[in-house]
């Protein structure tokens, strides 16, 4: 199965009454102190705080356009599902949302409240909630929207990587915080096909290295992850995303829960940005040197993939010593 | 002087490739709890993270367009300072910002950071300001940039009006917090001019009523603010402000800095989103009843001018009780 540039194009049309053309910010604070010029991607700035908004837009509104829409079920951590259940409420259709057992509240909260709907605790590990999932959508006729595996959600995440190259045609590298490997997927197949040249890394958590295994040993591991980045948390990849990362994708780096924090620390504080711990994983690469830029003239993007955080941690960050 | 909607529609088109269409986001969490339904402006996911990069870029580009564009000077409590200076770095052109000596601490960091910039200490109200301000332009023959007293400023933020309106046409209500009437001023005259019948509602801080006092008594009320709210905090407004917002805005009303903080709690909190005290004092309106909607029905949006906020407050803020 192939991610056509067009595809891509297409979907920015598409999705774009629902989706923010988020900004990319130059800030001289982090490229000081990363010794390069560090331009930010800020996907936490979406209407829902989090990426995932694109790839659910454009599988839903293609689906609409064939006049195939009809009522949602999704398997998720807590962003998939509030993306899908908020481009469903958009477009008037049900969401079932298949949560783990060990879902952020806050993220299962900001679900619930939306009157379309449906939370089912369903699990622990992906192939768990995925079996539940497609229980519901076989006995309801609903239609299940994967968080990843699936050409329309990868497209609809690679429109990010088209911002970033029209927004900034100097980029040298673009840092992806990487869970089931969706986002990866579509920016750096964008990506390379505007900018051939342009270096693409995987940034995955120290416990949560199921995609970053299967990367370097090209096959598909599985691993149950154990990192404060929930929305990085997936336990495997699947091998379209993983056929897509290996075409794609430059390298992988991984970074510690104490590295996450830390970068979550400096984004909040000095840069009053609000990100979640997958949405300062990619900053924490950089302020970590698990990803060195090459010269200070490289122009490196850190995608800053989401903001829906429990305030507990935020607390806690803020508490700990500078 | 007139705001017309022809320069406010140009502004658009100027200021599109440095500013961001920010998101119009419905907030489930607050239309369940505000009796109507609250669609959220989010001026606070700007690229630097407030509205006044809008302003600062139509003034700037407007001069550019006219090749009168030099070196700058504004003056500041931060928030206009960073905006001037973040519009001159992109443009290529120096920066000199008069901030007074009670200016937030990272406020000051933030635009100290640009290698065009230099700060200013200047005394403590805006005209002291002001004044400081003038004798550098003219010394060195600098452009002054004012904060809110421009035609060409004034049009800049109104372009959040025009957003607004065409993201939701049944808009019934739009709240703003007021510091100078810069704002306002440009928001009510783009809305109004795009739709006659929607409302626009001033929210001052009760610390800092002088806008409040000089729309109530019609004429100029000087008076120093004390508030959280910095980004709110003007010592008085200025005749061409009030004067549109005599013609446009329809009614203001106050909010005490313990109604902002409560606010600024739920949105962080509730809605992840990172805001300032002004940020949160059109949502602190509706929280706390100062401003009442007429019906569930009722479509009201709040414009979260911005999140530039200093980490001890986020910190105290995050520490209360709920």
């Amino acid at each position: 199965m192939e991610i056509s540039l067009a595809d891509i194009e297409k979907a920015k049309e598409r999705i774009k009454f629902l989706a923010s053309h988020t900004p990319l910010y130059e800030s001289q604070f982090l490229s000081k102190r990363c010794s390069c010029e560090v331009d930010l991607k800020l996907e936490c700035y979406q209407p829902i705080r989090v990426f995932k908004i694109r790839g659910a837009a454009n599988k839903m509104l293609s689906l609409a356009e064939n006049h195939e829409l009809r009522n949602v079920v999704a398997f998720s951590a807590g962003n998939h599902g509030l993306a899908v259940v908020y481009v469903a409420y958009k477009l008037g259709v049900q969401a079932a949302i298949v949560v783990p057992n060990t879902a952020v509240q806050t993220k299962v909260n900001a679900i619930s409240e939306y009157p379309n709907s449906k939370i089912i605790r369903g699990g622990s590990t992906v192939e768990e909630l995925k079996t539940v999932a497609e229980k519901i959508a076989n006995d309801e006729n609903s239609l299940l929207v994967h968080p990843f595996a699936d050409p329309a959600v990868i497209c609809g995440q690679g429109t990010i990587g088209l911002e970033i190259v029209e927004d900034q045609p100097k980029v040298d590298t673009i840092l992806v915080p990487i869970g089931g490997g969706g986002l990866i997927s579509g920016i750096s197949a964008a990506a390379k096909a505007k900018k051939e040249s342009c270096k693409v890394i995987g940034i995955c958590a120290e416990g949560a290295p199921a995609a970053y295994k299967s990367f370097k040993e090209n096959r598909i591991v599985s691993q149950p992850p154990k990192t404060i980045a929930d929305g990085m948390g997936a336990s495997t990849t699947d091998p379209f995303n993983l056929e897509l990362m290996k075409r794609y994708v430059d390298d992988m780096v991984l970074v510690s829960d104490l590295e996450i924090k830390h970068a979550m620390k400096v984004l909040i504080e000095d840069l009053h940005v609000l990100v979640e711990p997958a949405g300062a994983a990619a900053v924490a690469a950089l302020l970590s040197g698990s990803y060195k830029p090459s010269s200070r003239d490289e122009v490196v993007v850190p995608v800053l993939s989401g903001g829906n955080v429990n305030p507990s941690l935020v607390k806690e960050i803020l508490l700990e010593p500078s």
